[in-house]
C-alpha cells in the first residue's frame, strides 16, 4: 500500500489519529511479519509514539515544546514570513521526527500496551496533513 | 527475524546492551544486504546511536536531558500521577525516538566505527524493556 | 543499492547535500514503491527533513540548537578532550537522529513539496561524512 491519507488536528499531539488506522487496517491484515512506515509530507508538523491513555500526557508535551522553543516578537528567529508560530514549528518538526516505522507482527501493529501514534500539529491553524503509507513484508 | 527481547538498565543512556546485539547476532549473518529494525515498547525509555567509547559521554547526554526536561514539584506538568520522573520520561522518550533502523551489510550492522547502539532509560526505577527485532533483506 | 557516498559541509543543517540525490537517482528509478534508508555514519553529526526553500530555517534551526545546548567552559560537560563543540555534537546528533525512511513512488523520492533533505553538520570543523544509503521495494 502507499496512499496518501489525510488528516488535520489542532496544534496539539493528538494520539492514534482514526483516519491513519481505519485506511490501514485491512492492508494490515494481509502481513505475517513486516514494517508499517508512516510519513508525513510536512515540516511543521510531526510524528512520534507516546502514551495513548491520560490526554494530559498530550498537553504537557505540548507545554515543554512551547517552552523550549521561543515564540513571537522576543525569539531570535530571522524566517518569520509565515508567522511567528511557523519557524517554531519548523524547530518542532526536526525535534520529533515526521516519520515512523512499527513492525506488524500477525496482521497488526505492534506496538505496546501504552503506545499510541501521535500526530503532532506545530502551527495555530492546521492545514490538512498528509501521510504516505508504505507496508512491507510477508 | 521478529522477537521479543527483554532487557533492563538504570536510569541513563546504555550503549550496546549485550543482550541485543547477542538475540540476533546469527540471524544477522543471513543476510548480505538489508536494515535491521529495532523498536521499543515503552514510551519513558528511547533507542538512540551515539559515541560507544567515552561512558562520559552518556553521562553528559543523561545531564542533558535532566536540565533541559524540568522535574520535581516545581515543574509544569499535570501527568504527575505516575511519579515526578514520568512525565520527564515521555517527552524524553519523543525526543530521541523508540525505534531505530540500521543498514545490514555482509551480515553484519553496518555503522561507524564510533556508533553504538543506547538503550536510553528515563525512569529512576526501570522495568524489563522489550525490544522487537526485525530484518529484511537479501 | 548500498554504498558509501561521502559528503561534507560546514556547521549548520544543508538541505538536499547534491551529492545524495546524484549517488541514488539512476537506482531509485528502478523501484516503482519502496522505501530509501539514508544512514548518517557518525555520531556527531545529524540528517532530519525540513524547509527546502528559505536558508534561514537552517541558521535559525543552528540558533535553536546553540541555545538549546551550551557550549564553552561554563557547559556542565565532562566529555571536552575533543574539544568544546564535540559533547554538544553528540547531543544534538541524538535530538535530530542519524538516519531517514523516505517513501518511493515511481521512482522519486515521494517528499512533500517543501520538504528537503538536510545533512545537519555540528562540529566546527567537518570532517568528510559517510551517509550508507539502502534501498528496498518492487
Amino acid at each position: 500500500d502507499d496512499g496518501r491519507h489525510p488528516a488535520t488536528a489542532p496544534r496539539l499531539p493528538h494520539h492514534h489519529p482514526q483516519e491513519i488506522m481505519h485506511a490501514i487496517r485491512s492492508d494490515l491484515s494481509e502481513f505475517k511479519c513486516g514494517l508499517a512506515h508512516l510519513f508525513l509530507h510536512h515540516t511543521s508538523a510531526s510524528l512520534t509514539l507516546n502514551e495513548n491513555y491520560d490526554p494530559d500526557v498530550q498537553t504537557d508535551t505540548e507545554t515543554f515544546l512551547s517552552r523550549i522553543v521561543p515564540e513571537g516578537p522576543s525569539a531570535p528567529w530571522r524566517h518569520t514570513i509565515e508567522g511567528s508560530d511557523d519557524m517554531p514549528a519548523h524547530i518542532k518538526s526536526s525535534m520529533f521526527g515526521c516519520a515512523l516505522t512499527i513492525p506488524i507482527t500477525d496482521g497488526r501493529l505492534n506496538m505496546g500496551t501504552w503506545q499510541g501514534i501521535w500526530l503532532c500539529e506545530h502551527r495555530d491553524y492546521a492545514t490538512p496533513r498528509t501521510i504516505v503509507i508504505t507496508l512491507s513484508g510477508i
